[in-house]
């Protein structure tokens, strides 16, 4: 990709250089970038030589999250950021655009001879997709008490490695793992800047976005349990096959996603065995649900359960529904939103405010201190596929956006 | 398990105990024999320790089928066995009883101190189930030239090795496999003995029965291909999800099989990718269909096809189906039966007659050499999974019929 002429695409496109061979996928073209993997350890080195090369203080927390300071670690520090893991096959922007456009934005404060009056950080945040442990954000959870330690330290893999085995193999202490009070008491606000993952600003005919609220969301894993049988002898009444409860649910959820005017997704199921004549005998299947509020979701999740233990009891399947992860609402500091709005104005960057779907660290840190999120348009919408993509021109508006809010962030003001 | 008292019980007995722990999973208590694969080379290797024990002349052909021959290779000759891989999973009698109750029977008639006027072998095929490569019955399709050397050297498994590194690696020459008319000409009959895979025997009272027919079946690789996207930001209308198209085929096709009083099943399935909040991009999905006649099952099949094929248009999915194999209609040799049916009478023998859904080697060699197959009771029906079960009292009786049928196959008669 060419980002162009100019000081933000200047260092953008270096950046983006090193980083587009690391954990690329040669056959799908989309990116492995599994927490703990070699690909990870190579992202974390890129990380701390872009450190390095830019004077940075590299501080690395006991969650494996790592943040690069300029001006010292705190207190009062205005932070910037995202994560570096992937989806299995994702695109090249979910998480790097954040972390290259804050490097990019000091390179550019720098350039301009701003001379903050407090800290600036740029985060670098552990297992945001939760591709590798099945719990997303998992680095900001630690660090704020969201998740309790033993349970992270437990997590285990598709191969049945544990959060803390794979941590120790990284070259981490996983028994230091757990909340940081000092560590976010140096924080006084954190601005992410992400990729849109949908096309609201393409149809809204904005380069920027600012989220006014992460929708509630969580995961579900559903276990079908039948019976195991050969599927060239089996009479259809003797059958107990969840792979029929299944796909009733998985039509059932869609219609309930529909009436409650929210999402509900099944993209990713266990076969127990897997083979073209056994009828299954277990049925592992993952739902993924979000609603515009937490009264919405519940309602969605428990009429998808009904229809689902209904089918479950009709077809002689055990039914078993276990809430892995739950995000509430999260509604972005109305305050600091306003603020941003009013500095992206004076610098005639086009903002537009828009709702998301999808989780981020944000959302998660947003619970401890004033937190905003910059989105960058994403003209097809595509997002967790290797089609991703944001224009050239609006990944350096990003870059802009984000200089003139850390800017206005960190230069005195009469009053704040 | 114990067999009791007698010597067909104590030849099965000792071969039992050697067998039971050769490739069995200790998370599900089942086994997974894969062709090739350690286990089964120790089932290879304890096959010509059988062989040698018992002075029987070993023949491996080219395409890895072993033979344990008494009384030289042919011609003439009068072979029984089956197979000894199994499905993933899958249960410790289907396959490794017929070869088990081959070798007590040679037992029985030498203790018998019958003098056979022609070679009696024992066969244990290649790959009967294909679960490792996906065609099942490929020792003997290749044997009989059904299948084409090429076709089968270039089958992969589930991790991308092909058929003929993965039969290099097991020290044999995939460079030979193929047709092998001069060892089908050395034989005359073939008796497939196997544990029954439904509850056919269960429910006429008999401990034994023979095989009048092989319902025509095959296998049927479909492919729906829509857009990988992020479940938390893709709105439901701009969706192209193939997981919804795939819920409503698996429901047609239970509804389809009901109406051609026919067999269709989806046992295994792939996702890419295959994540909670991935919408996936392609689902492949594996039919399994068999039905009493050809006519019905082409049927089925198209009307499956059909139904699949509209709903992937109205949800913007792309749908391809490939025939992956197809195995006719067999009719077992009915002058053969009868006269199967006529010694076990004499013997006091109470066997039943009944059609089965499932493939064999048996239904392949059908078109080379007269072929009849015994099956021995499975009182719950439970087949390709741990909980497949013979009463031991079955399995002795098993290998009597056998013996007999074999005693009277290899005893001068006045005509035959």
């Amino acid at each position: 990709m060419e980002f162009g002429e100019g000081p933000a695409a200047a260092s953008l496109q270096r950046m983006w250089d090193q980083l587009e061979p690391i954990g690329r996928d040669p056959g799908s073209g989309g990116y492995r970038r599994l927490t703990w993997s070699p690909a990870d350890a190579a992202l974390r080195e890129w990380f701390t030589v872009q450190a390095r090369e830019r004077d940075l203080d590299l501080e690395t927390d006991r969650n494996g999250n790592m943040f690069a300071w300029w001006g010292g670690r705190g207190p009062g520090a205005v932070l910037t950021g995202s994560h570096l893991d992937s989806v299995l096959d994702g695109g090249a922007f979910d998480g790097p655009l954040g972390v290259m456009s804050g490097l990019a934005a000091i390179d550019l404060l720098r350039a301009r001879a701003v001379s903050p009056d407090r800290p600036v950080g740029v985060a670098v945040f552990t297992e945001e997709e939760g591709t590798r442990f099945g719990l997303a954000c998992l680095g900001t959870k630690l660090l704020t008490g969201t998740v309790d330690p033993d349970t992270a330290r437990s997590l285990t893999d598709a191969a049945g490695t544990t959060f803390a085995s794979a941590m120790a193999q990284a070259g981490l202490d996983p028994e230091q793992i757990g909340p940081d009070a000092d560590l976010i008491g140096r924080i006084s606000m954190f601005i992410e800047l992400h990729i849109e993952q949908g096309r609201g600003l393409a149809d809204l005919d904005a380069a920027i976005g600012l989220a006014e609220q992460i929708w509630p969301h969580g995961r579900w894993r559903i276990q079908f349990t039948g019976h195991a049988d050969h599927a060239g002898t089996t009479r259809l009444a003797d059958r107990r096959d969840p792979m029929l409860t299944f796909a009733g649910t998985v039509l059932a959820a869609r219609h309930e996603a529909h009436r409650f005017n929210a999402l509900a997704t099944f993209g990713k199921i266990d076969l127990r065995p897997c083979a073209t004549n056994v009828i299954p005998g277990t049925l592992l299947a993952w739902l993924d649900a979000r609603a515009p509020d937490q009264g919405s979701l519940d309602r969605l999740v428990e009429a998808i359960t009904v229809s689902a233990r209904e089918s479950a009891r009709a077809q002689r399947i055990e039914f078993e529904i276990h809430r892995e992860s739950y995000s509430d609402d999260v509604v972005f500091d109305p305050v600091l939103r306003s603020r941003l709005s009013e500095v992206l104005s004076s610098c005639r960057i086009k903002a537009a405010t828009l709702p998301t779907g999808a989780g981020h660290d944000a959302g998660v840190l947003s619970g401890k201190v004033a937190t905003a999120m910059l989105f960058v348009r994403n003209p097809t919408g595509v997002s967790h596929a290797p089609g991703e993509y944001a224009e050239p021109a609006d990944c350096v508006a990003g870059v802009e956006a984000l200089a003139a809010i850390l800017q206005d962030a960190v230069t005195p003001r009469i009053s704040r």
